[in-house]
């Protein structure tokens, strides 16, 4: 990451057999979790291999449905996704699970432990479940998942569930990449909760009340249903629904609303899904490098301007007009 | 706010009589609530009244300490912060509070109701509350929220609160527009408050676990403590308190710890400290303007770079740069 900042980046060495690629994607493809976890590694470092192996994984992708799952702390989001990986299992889907974890430079990756403590996934090889580093509560979703998708897609999983904590730019990031967004709530997290919801109408393609079987589940459900129906433009076309992960009531239901919306996700060109996955990385990049010349760089050149908003005779907007044409 | 974007704009026309600022100014500075709250709304419209009132407020700007609440929902920001108000108001402390509220255009206001109903601030002419509407999920602070320190600050109290509920762009424009960063948690916020910890370190001066009269707080208290101590460099200066809004326990320590750092704050200029705000806003609508540039406008023309960067041949980074050179 600083690296690519600092200079035309040099790709760090791979790791794997550079003559031998195509055989680690046919290994990936059949199913080799050693291979399966190679090329997610030597996509994650954008190492000299990636590009060969993303060539070679061309062919393969468009497939997965990429699902993402967020909401705010205490919602319950890893017992539902467990519970969606479960249900879908069962209907003989695999899955891919990218697991977006801000905590992992401290922890080491509790989180994922809980994860696969929790899940029988472990001894399942429909189900391949990857932690990834997020670049922190300010920068948000690593680049690097959106080549971890195109990893999991190319290696032949139906659905990649990408899930976040709810914090800051993650959940912005995770809405933007996958193809259809889940915003989780539940009863019980206090008054902050109903203020969400303008927030979560805004993002979400399903709203999910976790927690169902809890005191003042259907209340929850009642104010979302509301808040949707005055924004009419969408209050038809976002479904509403109650689970309870942890006796499974509900999982059903979501899964079968997810595949309902997939089936129209699908018919877009699964090119241009990639592409938009990529100009939305470019596009924050880009807004990065510019927020951070303006932060840094020749403060004393922005003093005019910035006493023009606090004076109220500019809009930060027009100001931010004119230094970008500057 | 569409109009800024669509056009140089034209200010609305001022709902306040444009020949009588001085006067407005001199009720507001001597406590007249309706003086106070009309200077407020001409800001907040960016009227054609706001130039002069910025102008006429310049002399008793910068006396006022900005103090951000953030966290995450479910961790009793606004309990806490009504704790926060009556504690300096014992110490003779006048405060204005700017309450962030994602929902209000949503609920007309159901928090800040509550909010008030919560406190004795409404019989006291020392506390004055403004609910501003944020940008929603993705769209972040109001520019507003600037304009609005100005007048609680030009109107002399001492301390601006500012609460915003922990959900997207807003906590961190919180962050960058507070001269002091508070951040809450509490115990029993599941999983997820663990994968927090990285991200609250990089904003917080303070870090609070609130609701300490709970099972676990203690535990919560560690796991940031422990968090804090593997960024060694961070580790000593920033305070982790244990408070219980709901009776009032570790609330002095916090105000104490609050003064502590603002005596160190305020002593840097109060124009720089203005500045940095503007420059902030100037950076966010110039992010936000080439991001939407990019993702909107000319599609087509990003498709190569898009290709190169799902190709991994080219970074995000790389390719925002040749994006802005163009």
């Amino acid at each position: 990451m600083t690296t690519a900042k600092s200079a035309p980046s040099v790709a760090p060495p791979a790791r794997i057999d550079l003559n031998d690629v195509a055989g680690l994607i046919a290994r990936m493809r059949s199913g080799e979790r050693r291979a399966i976890s190679s090329v997610i590694t030597e996509l994650e470092r954008l190492s000299e291999a990636a590009p060969h192996l993303l060539q070679s994984l061309q062919p393969h992708l468009g497939h997965a449905l990429v699902v993402g799952f967020t909401g705010p702390p205490g919602a319950g989001k890893s017992t539902l996704v467990n519970a969606v990986i479960d249900n879908l299992r069962k209907s003989g889907r695999t899955v891919g699970v990218i697991a977006v974890d801000p905590s992992s430079p401290i922890s080491g990756g509790a989180i994922l432990g809980d994860r696969i403590r929790m899940t029988a996934a472990l001894d399942d090889d429909g189900v391949f479940v990857r932690s990834l580093a997020s670049r922190g509560y300010l920068g948000g979703l690593s680049p690097a998942a959106v080549r971890i998708i195109d990893a999991l897609d190319g290696a032949g999983f139906d659905i990649v569930l990408l899930e976040t904590v709810g914090t800051g730019q993650n959940e912005i990031d995770v809405a933007e990449v996958a193809d259809i967004r889940i915003v989780i709530s539940a009863p019980g997290l206090g008054d902050d909760i109903q203020a969400m919801k303008s927030g979560l109408l805004e993002i979400a393609d399903i709203l999910v009340v976790n927690k169902g079987d809890r005191p003042g589940a259907e209340q929850t459900m009642q104010q979302l249903i509301g808040a949707l129906s005055i924004r009419a433009t969408v209050a038809d076309k976002i479904p509403v629904l109650k689970t309870s992960a942890l006796n499974g009531e509900g999982v059903a239901k979501l899964v079968t609303t997810i595949d309902e919306i997939g089936h129209r996700v699908t018919l877009d060109d699964a090119k241009s899904r990639r592409r938009r996955r990529a100009r939305y990385l470019i596009a924050r990049a880009a807004s990065d490098l510019v927020a951070t010349r303006i932060k840094a760089g020749g403060s004393g050149a922005l003093d005019p301007l910035a006493d023009a908003v606090l004076s109220g005779t500019m809009t930060p907007d027009a100001a931010a007009r004119r230094v970008l044409e500057s």
